[in-house]
């Protein structure tokens, strides 16, 4: 038994209350929690009811030198912080209180403190000499239920891809020289069709399933293999595949759609131009009817009007491409047609000029190269004619007459592959991040000079900070993005207008928290970060382009914005701003309520942790950004600013928006899902890794919500406390999170993460 | 003439009135410069006098309709906007006021306000239905008076070289495979030393000038040829060379330095080990004195105590090798000691190691490697023995009884390692600046339907400011590291301590923000900033480790933010904490004035554009968070939590304090730096690029600023449009601005920038 002047009862209580003062961890309504407890103590006295709760008065709280009294008991006591007990705390203040009881229940008192203030052994091992029996991670929650969770319906194709995974052609190399490693992923991508992957989001008649979402979740794998893997895979079967899917008919599929999903044609998607990147209706390649021959004609008019950066054209013997469509004389606006571009014997056909791109900054297997036509002729058949045809008495028809609305009926058929390239980010955040934390858990550096080992680098404050909230995120867009992948693939619901609007601002987002993670693993994982084995660099290399591909981030955030506006009616991303305009004069009206005094200071946890806050800020945020855009915008059209003009003037405030929207959104489909989920255990976890992904995102752009006086100094300051609180909280589970991603073990081939 | 109902002093002012309303470019302070204009200029009458004034009331601003008047009036002009005129508003008002008048004088008082308000071209050219006669750029600066300016005291040194830079083995191109980038690197790293350049900062007796700001500016040079070119350099010389020149006696210089500085003596620098990355102190190699052979033994203990990431490693025929010096069974702490490591044939030495690195995110022309000592044997005389020597008596002897600080001396004289690197960041942030803005400058992309040719992404106000500010950035931090240099290369001033403890927090911030700005010029040029050949991948891979080597920027921001808080006093990078508490203990005290809420909500442009307030406001941050800092761990060592724990605590608030001093500092000195250039015209612009920064840098923190209420919401958004203003307003002069850089054609390869 300690010697000491209190009562046994008193005693017990020592530990936690001396956790409580000296790290300054309670705020007055924890506080509470802890008043009440004692109250229910019938094991305690009225004396000592009274001098523990005269301890728990904020305005007047125990003496520095009580503290230094409590502290000095404890480390003389012969207890042992044990962290792998289920209740450190109350297990090490029951031993503390009465070294006799042994093998006594717990005191449910204590242990309803512990539970309930959520305090965690590195809230407070720190604060104690006595020596701790100390372990890497907590096993109180089971990496392979969150990944249960995260893979959803697509569990029994995840986990047989997880297999195939361990082929050896998978195994990661440096490969310098990019004609080997072209070479090498051109096998592994027909391994893949091979297998029936390729076909995956085909109808079953052409080898697939027609389960796109499933084949999104293989995709993402494909990152933890190497990123030039997945876009080769993605430009084969989701854009090329895709193109003669969705813009092509029956007998293009009859005729193309098997061997495309096999990889025994090799295609690519011929859309992007030098003179034009992100505006796809401006290309100038041009595909004439020659109706005398009844075919097309595919020409390249200017020396910068060739076909840039298009994965798979050293490989291919046929590629989709995108040019203008002109029969009889009249321009019928952007159409997709299959053109032949090598022979059987991989020569080039004549007419065509192929340049490889030579080395990038990444994905240097992936064949990138230009193309140039000239006069090439193919059969009028090739035009993919979905959504317009040239007929046999060589007239033009579409079922769509509005030419805007046809471009971007076609272009929204591909909106899948924008999807699959923000789950590739993630993809790459996950990996660097299970890197980066295994690689934390094994490595120290400087120490106390009392320990005898330094600490994991996981221990420190800083450390917790840049990897935490970076996990929470993960999970969060692996769950939006997979919720968009099954709205996307809904064909009850033909109208893809909002949705693909969506998805043009969580791409954005997504995949610059994909780089910004990366670069944030690099550097936490110092110099051996940036060995090439320990397969950071690449990543880091392969996923900054997402962030141009598929759309340029800042015009897909601009467009993202457009639709906000308009409510999503108009063509979201047609050039002119007119359907936007003619909406904006209708329906402004700030509907905003004015915030409450009481509201902007109000700094408790349970506010703070409360969904329903978060929700409130966000929402506050999209709605307040979209009225004061709308009103500048209106402001400028009055005074007789063109439109286009208009909008350029507010380029800024679009991003905002566009962010905002993003963020917002995907808290929101975060948020539903966790309701859903069924495991009440790891619910509990989830619905942390949101409030921390929300309180972060809040704290991220806290300068906008003081600004407009929705946050009180003191409120924004709480935020960022509690962001803190949360990574460290955190600390023991990090390595359960991040093995709740699911990277085969075959795949971690970095040694740091060994 | 113009048909209006205007008389023809009143027509003069329309084009400035619409320009000035339609746009909301003035704030009240600004329409009091055109009142007072109005009113002196005589040619007017009274009643176009009262005319003018009632259009310049704010709270009844002219009515949409007058202004759309306005506009339709200059439209049907036949009047042009040259934007090459040197005043290109006043001379369109004039011909617009008075078409016979095509050879009169200017309007003095239109000129007045024109350049008063700093009204540039791109603020209304997209006003006018009217042609612009289009410039892509102003010619009214000069890049070369500006380059004069940043190369300062070391013109001739600077002109010199980049001519050399122009020899064919500076060519840049792209070498995949590792052996044959560094063979050439090692051949232009020779050719160097044999012109002289390695050998620079040595004194003339051994080849040199003495003249280490000097061979800084050179350095940074070698970033625009390729930076693996600048690291290999800089281990060579400055470091292996380095270690010999600050470390070593008389007798080490004249047996080796003029070899060193040749290239013809190749040499490593071996500090950090695989254990111990950042934590130099903690090293595990032993050098232990053997009296009976007077020789230092050399011996790596454990498997992971091999020296780490040794750039030269695998050319070297020496190495300077940190390592614990063991004199008759004491440890003396950490010396350096010069150890051969492979023999004349380049076979390596018994009882010695080397392991190549393997290929790297970048800098691939660095031959990096480990290496481990079997009990290699050296004589006594390689200890470099300026600090601390074994004598013939075989005692060991220091002038510096204090182990801690002959540690932190002998690192000391290193430092300039550390500007070096935070200059090579700065050089590959403006090599990518100069690519992406001159992209920019050839770039088109959308437009407005009714123009001839899409627009000039450089046109863009997003692209102003994602590139603007940062080249602003780069002006301070060139003239901030050449300052921190001068002062650490001036012999007169012995104790560098508190240069030490800047450079810390200077490497720190100035790495990040060259990390970022390459980051942001990869986006800006799309897919094109992706291809090798554009320069700006190389430089985001070679650039990203130097956020790590020569000190992680979190440990060294940690150092500064403890210099900050001892107030330079104590040893600035000890690991134990003690003298930083002794201090506290002292000087706590809040000598924060309390901000007068006049202040908080002043928004007009004279005191947002003046020094002072940036000056105050940054200075207000360092000493706040100085002073709660000091406070938070004041009271967790009164409850008795150890020094180190409390440390640990108040990481994330140690960092944002390095961050704050750091910036403050830099924008100081360039402060000082603009009052002391004598070229008016240019100090104006000058001027210009450190109010963005500043503007910028407040931007960026102010959720802080908000939070202390040293900020109102109204002035945070005031700061906010400011930066975007000001990013606009320098849009003219942004090719002179990355031209000033001073970056010879022959270096800038990259298509793209043609």
């Amino acid at each position: 038994m300690v010697k000491s002047d209190y009562s046994l009862g008193i005693l017990q209580y020592i530990p936690f209350f001396y956790v409580i003062w000296s790290d300054d961890l309670l705020s007055a309504s924890e506080i509470s929690v802890v008043k009440k407890t004692i109250e229910l103590d019938a094991a305690l006295n009225v004396d000592e009811k009274n001098q523990l709760s005269r301890w728990l008065d904020r305005e007047n709280p125990p003496a520095d030198n009580v503290l230094k009294s409590w502290k000095h008991t404890i480390s003389n006591s012969n207890v042992k912080l044990i962290e792998s007990d289920t209740y450190p705390l109350t297990s090490l203040s029951q031993r503390f209180g009465n070294l006799q009881c042994d093998n006594c229940d717990f005191n449910d008192h204590l242990k309803h403190i512990e539970i309930n203030l959520g305090i965690q052994p590195n809230h407070y091992n720190h604060l104690f000499d006595v020596e701790v029996i100390h372990h890497k991670s907590s096993n109180f929650y089971d990496s392979n239920a969150l990944d249960t969770i995260l893979k959803g319906p697509h569990s029994m194709a995840v986990d047989d891809f997880r297999d195939i995974l361990n082929q050896p052609i998978f195994q990661w190399d440096v490969l310098r020289n990019k004609e080997d490693f072209r070479g090498k992923v051109l096998q592994q991508v027909q391994l893949l069709g091979d297998k029936g992957y390729g076909a995956m989001a085909f109808s079953p008649e052409y080898g697939g399933t027609g389960n796109m979402p499933a084949y999104a979740a293989i995709f993402e794998h494909l990152m933890f293999v190497d990123g030039s893997l997945a876009i080769k895979f993605g430009v084969q079967f989701g854009l090329f595949g895709g193109s003669i899917q969705k813009l092509g008919t029956k007998k293009h599929h009859d005729q193309y759609l098997t061997d495309t999903g096999k990889a025994k044609l090799l295609g690519c998607f011929a859309m992007t131009e030098t003179g034009h990147g992100s505006n796809v209706r401006g290309i100038k390649t041009t595909a004439t009817y020659d109706k005398k021959n009844d075919s097309i004609i595919i020409h390249t008019p200017g020396k910068n009007d060739n076909k840039e950066y298009i994965g798979n054209a050293l490989h291919s013997t046929m590629a989709s491409v995108f040019a203008q469509l002109i029969v009889d004389g009249k321009n019928e606006g952007v159409h997709a047609i299959l053109v032949p571009v090598r022979d059987k014997n991989n020569t080039i056909l004549n007419g065509i000029t192929i340049e490889d791109n030579g080395y990038k900054l990444g994905l240097n297997g992936v064949d990138n190269g230009k193309i140039w036509f000239n006069q090439v002729a193919v059969p009028r058949e090739n035009l993919l004619n979905k959504y317009g045809e040239i007929r046999d008495d060589g007239t033009y028809f579409s079922a769509i007459k509005n030419p805007n609305k046809r471009f971007f009926t076609m272009l929204g058929t591909l909106v899948g592959g924008r999807i699959c390239v923000a789950k590739g980010g993630v993809g790459g955040a996950k990996m660097a991040l299970t890197i980066a934390v295994k690689h934390a858990l094994n490595r120290r550096q400087f120490n106390d000079s009392v320990k005898v080992q330094e600490d994991l680098i996981m221990d420190y404050p800083t450390h917790q900070l840049r990897l935490t909230p970076a996990i929470a995120s993960a999970y969060i867009y692996h769950v939006t993005l997979e919720e968009m992948m099954k709205r996307y693939s809904d064909d009850s619901q033909p109208d893809k207008r909002k949705i693909e609007t969506q998805v043009a601002g969580l791409k954005s987002i997504i995949t610059w928290f994909a780089n910004d993670t990366i670069q944030e693993c690099r550097e936490a994982c110092g110099g051996k970060g940036y060995l090439l084995e320990n397969r950071i660099a690449d990543l880091k290399g392969d996923v900054d382009i997402f962030t141009t591909f598929e759309g340029d981030n800042n015009v897909l955030l601009q467009l993202a914005a457009k639709g906000v506006l308009s409510d999503f009616k108009a063509e979201f991303n047609s050039a002119g701003f007119t359907s936007v305009l003619k909406l904006l004069r209708s329906q402004l009206a700030d509907k905003l309520s004015t915030i409450n005094p009481i509201y902007s200071n109000k700094v408790d946890k349970e506010h703070l942790y409360n969904p329903k806050f978060h929700r409130h800020a966000f929402n506050y945020r999209t709605r307040r950004l979209t009225y004061t855009l709308a009103m500048r915008i209106r402001s400028y059209i009055k005074k007789g600013i063109p439109s286009y003009q208009a909008f350029l003037k507010v380029q800024t405030h679009l991003l905002a928006l566009g962010k905002a929207y993003s963020v917002e959104l995907a808290y929101e489909i975060y948020n539903e899902f966790c309701a859903s989920v069924t495991d009440k255990k790891h619910k509990i976890l989830l619905d942390k890794l949101g409030t921390l992904y929300a309180l972060h995102q809040l704290h991220a752009d806290t300068g906008w919500f003081l600004e407009q006086g929705y946050f009180s100094g003191t409120k924004s300051k709480a935020i960022r406390q509690r962001v803190e609180r949360l990574s460290t909280e955190l600390r023991p589970h990090v390595e359960v999170l991040v093995d709740g991603f699911g990277i085969p073990e075959h795949c971690i081939t970095a040694p740091i993460a060994k």
